[in-house]
């Protein structure tokens, strides 16, 4: 098994401004093709805490993976590390120049001296080209263990993990033909966490000394296999066991694999069939449109929406009876089934969904409390309207709201797209 | 000064399936109130790992804060890993199981066995209350360390910092009379990061060994001052010292300090004013009123908007006349500014805005490349559009106009409002 560390550098991420949505990518690139991640550390710029933890983390594991610290400002310190690390010096590498210097024509500004101090690189290591900026990715290799150290920038880390490590990494994998580590992860949707273990019943028959995780979520449940083998065919194959019998107890629940998400198995049906969709949003104010809106080309089918946030809006612009309002409340079954009804009709779409509900923490009573919240799904033949009960959490709400009319949506044009 | 590590144990986030949010807000939330975060640490649900690696931190550090591991199902194991680690058993604890039948009889579910068992803590620990799920906090201090175990669920673990642990450190800070970490961040916008170093000058002159970090990001620039002083208020002596010199520097781009945002600013002014406000959105699909409905009373000012995505929905939803959309296109000034005025119109608000723009990948043109947005403000003397250009990244563009979007609204609130 190929053990990794994902290290990260910078005050930023340590104190909690920003979130090390880097290290969960570089650990989901790397899971997918058979390495381990042993752990992430995150750690300020702190000149002798790097060096401790690189040379501790170096020590346990194949590869060590840093990012961050290494742009030119004067608090970036990865790379004297680096030269106290290695008993190494700076030499100027003519490659890194040109690039620099291309993406500086480009962005059309003036290299500064600054900037031309990063064309200096230790001399023991090997730069890793990055085609999106001007700090290349340095590489180490000795003992059969390999350093790499990359640039904290999202898209030029990426760039240098896709196009140099990721195929390295694949590389000495076979080599060694050392144990592989692989998973897969089924996407659920509609069914509570406590009924799904019940529907499959006791893994140890059948998981043969692989793993089954259960990851529930605001967007559903992911069951995730997991296997150690010799080699990436056996994984695959063991995989695959899992999964046909997974797919037997609980295929009903299953609508995607890995890395996808209701809204994308949405857009593919309604791109499939030329369907068009509205939407017509009370308390999510305009979160499910924009979530539909995330997926490039959804204009091809989303047409636009009413955010009703306020009861004079649910009347005047999306024609709700002022009666409904009155007896039933503008969160009920009724607004829901007039809100989805008439958007789909003022829109001319084919289907409509409407969302009203009390995302709190104030507006709740005894008989609809906070978390309430009712969903509308209107198509040409007919409109229901389906009834939750969340919890107190305003965000979570509105986020579950969004995800439960995917999944209600998603149930209905699957059955017609089937 | 008070070292804290933050141990995060969960295979989601050690192979990256989810990004670590919540270390991230942990340690702000600590670092606000003058602690040292020393570092941050994911593993596996592996439990010699997590043995060693909180033998390890707690070794090192003050205080160790754990989040995971802590529900109901089979691969939870920080339970049985705190037993060993202090030779300790496990105990029935009364007010955590009445805690779980309150929780489940709210949600009209019955109590499982599993559930049953999160109400046996460690003996020698002090469990934490947890008013948002079952599973308690749990606390051990011996040796002037401590140790905090904590859900993973983000609601749960906010609520046991919130309640327990910050007034626990707070506490521990003042009777130390040790040394003490301030930071206080300004949140500027409507500069760019390069001029902003210029309008500030030479640091070295008035940080006397404080910190002055830049933290751009898409939500404007924030600026942290950092400091270390023998107590609370020494600290925050010198922290303001330089605040001072800030605002005399840059003050006409500091909109708020610390964790807050340009929506919450524009919450409390409308508010205040008792303004209304609507919205057309295009590009960003509604994701500008899900912003300012994710604000708790936010119905107090937003009405609710047109998300006109289609040309169409443009014409005959906001009465966008179709001379404008063919002439200028339906990304131009002149659809922005109808856009925003007869949106206020059909609302009756006092303040519109409208954004349109081509997000990308595709419908970029010579003229109107990817990233082009236009956003109109409406009030009731005049409306006005604004161009931007920003990038290649679908997603990023549309936060882009949302909070652009935002900042153009707060200048002319605020204007109107001093």
């Amino acid at each position: 098994m190929l053990n990794i560390s994902i290290v990260t550098i910078g005050d930023e991420i340590r104190i909690g401004q920003i979130v090390n949505s880097n290290a969960a990518w570089i650990a989901n690139e790397i899971t997918k093709i058979g390495a381990n991640i042993s752990n992430h550390i995150t750690i300020g710029d702190d000149f002798q805490l790097m060096e401790k933890v690189l040379n501790e983390q170096i020590e346990k594991n194949d590869f060590v993976i840093t990012t961050g610290g290494l742009g030119p400002t004067h608090d970036d310190i990865t790379k004297p590390v680096l030269l106290k690390l290695f008993d190494d010096e700076l030499i100027f590498h003519q490659p890194t120049f040109d690039n620099i210097y291309e993406q500086f024509k480009i962005r059309q500004r003036e290299i500064s001296d600054r900037n031309r101090l990063q064309a200096y690189v230790p001399s023991k290591s090997t730069p890793l080209p990055n085609a999106i900026g001007t700090a290349p990715g340095l590489m180490y290799h000795f003992n059969d263990k390999y350093l790499f150290v990359l640039p904290g920038v999202p898209a030029e880390m990426k760039y240098i993990i896709t196009h140099s490590i990721l195929p390295l990494i694949s590389k000495v994998i076979s080599e060694k033909s050392d144990n592989v580590t692989l998973y897969k992860t089924l996407n659920l949707a509609g069914i509570f966490e406590s009924n799904l273990a019940d529907e499959i019943g006791i893994v140890d028959e059948f998981l043969n000394g692989s793993t089954l995780a259960f990851l529930p979520g605001y967007k559903g449940i992911r069951l995730r296999i997991g296997t150690v083998k010799e080699n990436f065919q056996e994984a695959e194959k063991e995989i695959n066991r899992i999964k046909d019998i997974l797919y037997k107890k609980i295929g009903q629940y299953i609508f995607a694999e890995d890395d996808t998400d209701l809204n994308l198995e949405i857009s593919k049906i309604l791109k499939n069939k030329n369907w068009t969709l509205s939407v017509a949003e009370s308390c999510t104010g305009g979160g499910l449109g924009a979530e539909i809106t995330k997926i490039p080309g959804s204009s091809q089918y989303f047409l636009g929406g009413i955010v009703a946030y306020s009861n004079e809006v649910k009347v005047r612009q999306l024609n709700v009876r002022p009666i409904t309002v009155s007896r039933f409340g503008a969160v009920s079954q009724e607004t829901a089934v007039e809100m989805a009804k008439n958007c789909r009709k003022k829109f001319e779409s084919d289907f409509a969904i409407s969302i009203t509900g009390v995302a709190g923490p104030d507006g709740g009573t005894p008989d609809k409390p906070v978390g309430t919240v009712w969903i509308g799904i209107s198509d040409k033949k007919a409109t229901k309207a389906y009834n939750f009960l969340f919890g107190n959490d305003r965000l979570v709400n509105q986020e579950r709201a969004i995800n439960s009319a995917l999944y209600k949506l998603y149930q209905l044009i699957r059955k017609k797209h089937s």
